[in-house]
């Protein structure tokens, strides 16, 4: 059954993608143009009621919320492709621990500066907002330095293996370092940096931004 | 090993000490008072660098960010007390879904209406202000009839089992009916409101809010 990816132009849909190919897992995509409203639109308010992407259905099985989707399929195919879900089920907290960190500390100063400094648009205020990106960028540098101490003792966020914490982070930053002129607080780092020229590299994120060039 | 669980009197920990009961494990609670800022204390920024809470400690493992606790304590322990992590893979990648929901769609507007209504010394401006809290309630509100839509086709979040999805609404939606005067959120709405009763009259909840009384 190949699976089907709503949205693959979105920035938490790559993260889905990467998953999938580091899983080996086939998968077809079905773009939605979030610039036309179409995740607004009712017949993709039947599968996904809060109107984001991404949305993935698996036969009869609708699955959404990008870092649901990523643990359900490193779980499914769990002994397919590249181990995402660490050794041990103390390797596994410490996943966890990582992709809550990056969704509730990491992401939303991230989405913030790409809300205003790449799509002014999308902003409630509909224009670039120059004190929420001098507050976001001073509080993701703060998170930054807690990332630079903790990558100082391991390779990657949950331990000395890539693992989905890793996968989540790569959307954004990636906006970060190659859309938005703000690389120094990546580059700056000496240990958040080697670690992003490392996951950054992977051949699944290299096709994922191939495929679906730089979209919101 | 009894874990311990840092500061019991804060709602997110109270999803970590639901879960802990639940599953029938020991614990141990040591109290961290955040109205003194002793989240920010330098030994506590060593088990939390972050300066949020919970964190656990179980012999040498520490963990932090109370929905990855509850996982893995919801695996670790699988066989044993109540099983909250559904009986199928399928069934588990909805529960994901759910606590992703609860944590990017419920919470921040739950959370600010705790902020503005229940704690203005904690916001950032150090008032309450009237326009978010009519901003929170009005996406709250519509965050809840997607849920009554739900829970119209399913007795809990992820399907007819009780599950982590469910306990990580129990601290906030306690703030909004039983603190806030804002029942009316969960009432007016029929299945909500029967959810609720249900998931909060289970003996863990009420054996938590005994202990550790209301507090941030």
């Amino acid at each position: 059954m190949v699976v089907k990816v709503y949205g693959p132009h979105c920035a938490s849909t790559k993260r889905v993608l990467v998953c999938l190919i580091e899983k080996e897992v086939e998968f077809e995509v079905v773009p939605v143009n979030v610039l036309n409203d179409e995740h607004k639109d009712p017949q993709y308010l039947k599968l996904q009621p809060f109107g984001t992407v991404p949305v993935i259905q698996d036969g009869d099985y609708t699955l959404y919320e990008s870092r649901a989707i990523m643990r359900y399929y490193a779980e499914k195919y769990r002994s397919q492709g590249v181990e995402l879900l660490g050794k041990t089920i103390e390797e596994k907290g410490l996943i966890e621990q990582w992709l809550e960190v990056e969704a509730n500390s990491y992401h939303p100063h991230a989405y913030n500066l790409a809300i205003h400094v790449l799509f002014p648009a999308l902003a409630a205020s509909k224009t670039s907002d120059p004190k929420v990106i001098e507050e976001s960028e001073a509080k993701l540098g703060k998170v930054l330095d807690i990332y630079e101490e903790r990558l100082s003792n391991s390779k990657y966020l949950a331990g000395d293996f890539f693992s989905l914490a890793d996968i989540s982070h790569l959307p954004f930053t990636d906006y970060i370092v190659n859309n938005m002129g703000k690389e120094y607080l990546i580059k700056d780092r000496k240990h958040v940096s080697a670690w992003w020229d490392d996951i950054s590299s992977r051949s699944s994120w290299k096709k994922v931004l191939e495929l679906y060039k730089f979209s919101f």
